[in-house]
């Protein structure tokens, strides 16, 4: 049987396969290099299982698309703090200022914007780091989330550092305000190889999976981030990430989102997806047209609205409620987030025990949240104060030790 | 046994109690009226339960929590363009400009601001509404959304007026530019008197879990507003609900949110919780100062941050995979979104089926999205093409029809 | 024989009378009853000789034209730190901001735009005067200026206020600044009659010289303002008076002026002219379209520009140097200014004295600046102590007292 | 006998000599050899004359000085069309952008900041232009305008040159939008040069005085600009010389002026003056503090202020009118400007001529507008017209030509 997803996938590149309208920006020798026609279309679950449709295997140079994973790298290196010293994370809006640095205190706006990711990158491995090594270290986190080496157009650095007049110009902006220490053209050297890097979009679907999946990468299990980066990252994004009008992205697509100059486009649903798309020809606002277009539609047509209020979670946390002899077995299941511990409590409070003994089955819950399996273990002590006994079935020590408020254990269900 | 939710609710409020910063503004004589050591929180879940601890039934006018109500209001009543006409979707940034209006055709930034939130107003009930019969259908809807009937604070609503220059000031230049087409003093008239609604927390939760809820209020059940309505009012909030700079409120809480003036805040979180605070003392922004807490508390204790990478839904839309004679049973649960029916198709692509026929029972289901449906019944239609008779379980139609794309029909299960 | 200068004058209204380019508004009832081929000049020397072309006796409404006039009364009423109070002197430059007022404390960028002529408005007979009181003592002064009883269109004040949204949302933001005290409708009442009153082009001429001259009416002689005042509201103009830019306008036409919505522009240069024309056709900027012409004809071809360079002063300052017996008489002539004094200090300087007496002759005088008269002092002092008797001829006492630093008294050469 | 303007130089000097506010900036190291109480005054006039007082002989680098000179020469080699192509006139204002470019164009706002100064030095001698030809040119104008070989500080534009951060940044961003075309490090050094000329406050007052007298150098004679240049260099420093806001500059000094980061300031009176000061504390906006002190006195106490009342000219362009036999002579004097001719010929229309020839002498008319001519011709022909005879005195063709607009000639009155 032919993957249902990757027909849906083909099916919306068809949708907006003949929307040719933007065209490819002439200023970088490389990209007219590009075919106007590709499209490509990758999606990677927080599972790791990858569809994808259309030129899904077109090579391209990763261009500003890389802004978020290197934000995430520095976040991951320094601190939140540290990287808010070079960067905001205030959306720039109507591009007033040629260098959107805040009036205050002359930092860039935000991390997704040239002045922001050129501070950002040069955090990489110490403000002490040669351009190779930055580089060196950029460029291995970025395979990693790949799950593949990645390789530099080299061509495409070199072109585009000679006409890097405007980066240039921000760096020695940047420079002049002590927001970075190496040499201007250094930091632009080192900016645009980070830029370079060739990518397909199963590659930026897989990589924007992983920010999705708190920063394990999906398809490889490898940790690379802390759910904390991945958060802010996605957060950033998604006041910052597209050149569209802040709100208006918001409230027509709901995804968070960034957009580079090659035509790539990603987007994350957090807990859930990486998307990512391909194609050449851009939108006076520097988006890729037929981008945009797709993730309108996965967002109306798949529901992958943030805000949408179709993303129930909870609702179906409690799998079931059984007697069994002296014991009333609840078995939970799927996340246990505070809106599902709610609902479990909800169901718990609701409940006539006339057993024995109460005993939470939690075997088959997926992954918790600490506030969720801190609900539940008091939940437990206050039925153990109501006089029940209580115990728990939790193979993979789930609730993370047993121990409750009080300095008592949780037993273990053994007997069933 | 005492509610465990309310308790936690209870510990937030303790937690922030002695944040005595900030000021009650003292320009509405009405306002001055409130104890400044109030503190409520309650908390609504989409399901309808409703959670509170502290000052929860204190009565307080409901100032500019009132606008995205309105909003979404004016949006089910006239449609997304006509309110668009009125007033844009982008945040104001730093409110450089004192009325906020677009440069480019002199409507308001966002209907979170006075300015649009007075244009806005005016929709309601036709532009050639009185503003008597207008307040009144926006009583009737607060009213609806709260699930009482609320009151008007007259002698709030009357010394508003009288301080109104700011919003007369902000009246007469949207006349100018044709946004509204009523006197200036009627028209902050009827926007003063929305104001001046009256409202405990605990009204604010449920309102706001109605938002979170699609438009249903939770309690009462009745539908009020399209899903598509709360989609956009909750998005607008996303960007513009925070006095706050939106790409801080993003990063920090994460939860879009709208403050007022009286000191009450609301958040949602789509699908899942509305919530609600009372704490009078204001932050120079305009904020309540430990309502600001009590969110960033319950963003990060509780994992309610939105763009938390912990928020995965599917994982356990597949209940069970049974065989019962030349049966397999595939039993889902849950909401049917993208990505649960992802998940629901790759365990079916997964499966060696040596049955005779497959059933699909969504008898479990708790709500589907279109496009899972959609996706539901082609892959249906895919595994009778490979050979295999298919039915469904299916008591409350769940899935909107049994046609599938070929035109056939699939067959409910009325064997099982 | 036909006056020469208007004869000019009318030439130039020759030359930009099929520029008919530009639109009468409309948004104001009284101003489309303007016939738009109107066109017509006027012209004041500081000597009160007035000079005219075309349309110079219609009447129309003054609007902003009327506002350096009160701004000059307001400084001579209140003084300039109390109208800085209320209105800055910065330019507003592309009006970014719709009520143009200062960031740092909301106050009004300057009194040539409505925000700030509506506060200058109110200081006028103080704030807390009655409108009718205050309109009155305008009317009186600008009836001074203009050396005739001046009329109010009272349908056309009608008209205005009745439209006048923009200023009342103007006036409104003023009280919520705490920049006016009167009630907004007042205020803006106030300043609709204010600029409603009935001028003609020669009235404006006058009005203009009466600024030119240093506060003294040129044809009735009534000193109706200090110097200081009309040095001050001519700074003012030559900054802020345009719609245009204001380098342009300085760097074009280099004449101070002030343009008004009927079609009205005035411009003076200090110490010699005032100038006023009249074409009611409007460029989009609001300025009179052939207005805008036949300043720039008058500033290229009248060599009136500000910043000519060959507005020289001074080179005639002696008249003659004779030798009569024992005396050496220096006779001065025309505007003693400090450069003029250098010259004459320079002669006396290069001047080997034979006679036993130096006696200067200052009865050609027509005025002098205190500076000019202090080096001539102490120039004669530096003469004496160098072994002459010094004496002067002053019979209308221009030198303001003939003590030296020295304490003793210059002699009158009362034998001459 | 001591000069008694040097003397008054030296009294302001005196004034500001104890406030000693301010700080010399640290990030150029040549500045800071300055010495802080330096303190120096030199004026320039247009007959040639300079005083001087206090350290009238230190050298110093030029800096920002620099800029209107060099604007006035692209003026004069490129025109001003070609100059507006790379920048404008209108003023910076608080410098909200760091780069000062215009929104439409991105052509920097005006040639006295960086941007627009850097972009005007590249217009010198070609945008092909070397370097060291295009500082050789520039150093050779300076030197004319200074009548005295000047000198570069080479450590100085060494020094600059390293620090360059901004300016490089300003170069890159003017490349990247075509403004220059020059490779951003050659376009500062060039600008950098430009800037360490090393000139005394005496130098600055000569240069001034070039620009105040239509581009003849007042003591050497040399012609070196066209009036227009000069006319439209003095307007552009009269709107945005000071990084003080224009428009209080402007009230309150009164005189088109600019200022240095090493601590000199220019000023021009045209036609009359130049000026220059030296004090190398800066304020917080960059100004010298005792420089704008000492504008501060000129324009108050020496009533050098342009928008002065007291600045008559005209008044006194009829020297006399003599009967002579069947002549009446009227003799001229000064400079006949429109204003002048105003008198001149209202002077003449109040006379009653009993004799049979008007005589017109203008041999002590020191210079004469093309507008006073033509009046004075077009008088001399009407005077005709009504039956006299007339002829002129005019023994160094003032007059430019002797023809009549009717074609016939006003003969000489060679018998006087």
């Amino acid at each position: 049987m032919h993957n249902l997803i990757s027909d849906y996938l083909g099916e919306i590149l068809d949708d907006v396969r003949d929307h040719v309208d933007g065209e490819i920006p002439t200023y970088i020798t490389s990209l007219t290099k590009a075919d106007p026609d590709w499209l490509g279309i990758a999606m990677c679950t927080t599972s790791g299982r990858v569809y994808e449709a259309g030129d899904a295997e077109v090579l391209f140079t990763i261009q500003s698309v890389s802004k978020p994973f290197i934000y995430a790298l520095a976040l991951q290196e320094c601190g939140l703090e540290r990287v808010l010293d070079v960067a905001g994370m205030e959306p720039s809006g109507e591009a007033f200022n040629e260098l959107s640095l805040r009036e205050e205190d002359k930092r860039p706006l935000n991390p997704m914007i040239n002045a922001g990711a050129i501070a950002v990158n040069q955090l990489i491995n110490g403000e002490d780091s040669s351009v190779e090594d930055r580089v060196d270290v950029i460029f291995d986190f970025l395979s990693k989330l790949a799950g593949r080496e990645l390789e530099m157009d080299e061509e495409s650095a070199v072109d585009e550092l000679e006409k890097a007049d405007r980066n240039l110009s921000i760096a020695h902006m940047l420079r002049s305000h002590d927001v970075i220490v190496d040499a201007a053209h250094d930091a632009v050297d080192s900016y645009t190889r980070q830029c370079s890097a060739l990518v397909t979009v199963r590659d930026l679907a897989v990589m924007s999976g992983t920010l999705a999946n708190g920063g394990v990468q999906p398809v490889t299990g490898e940790k690379l981030l802390d759910p904390e980066v991945c958060r802010q990252t996605l957060s950033v994004m998604s006041s910052c990430g597209m050149y569209d009008a802040a709100g208006r992205w918001m409230a027509r697509v709901g995804i968070p989102a960034k957009s580079g100059v090659s035509g790539g486009l990603i987007g994350m649903l957090p807990g859930q997806l990486g998307i990512a798309t391909l194609s050449p020809r851009l939108d006076p606002a520097g988006n890729s047209v037929r981008g945009v277009d797709v993730f309108e539609d996965l967002s109306t047509d798949m529901g992958l609205h943030l805000m949408s209020t179709e993303h129930r979670t909870g609702s179906h946390a409690v799998r079931s409620v059984d007697r069994s002899g002296e014991d009333t077995i609840i078995t939970l299941q799927g996340v246990v987030t505070f809106t599902a511990a709610e609902e479990i409590l909800h169901k718990l409070n609701s409940l006539d025990f006339v057993s024995e003994r109460v005993v939470l089955d939690v075997s088959r819950v997926i992954d918790s949240h600490s506030m969720g399996r801190r609900m539940l273990k008091e939940q437990l002590q206050r039925i153990r104060e109501a006089g029940y006994d209580i115990a728990v079935v939790d193979p993979d020590a789930e609730l993370r030790g047993r121990q409750l408020s009080d300095g008592s254990q949780i037993p273990l269900a053994e007997d069933l």
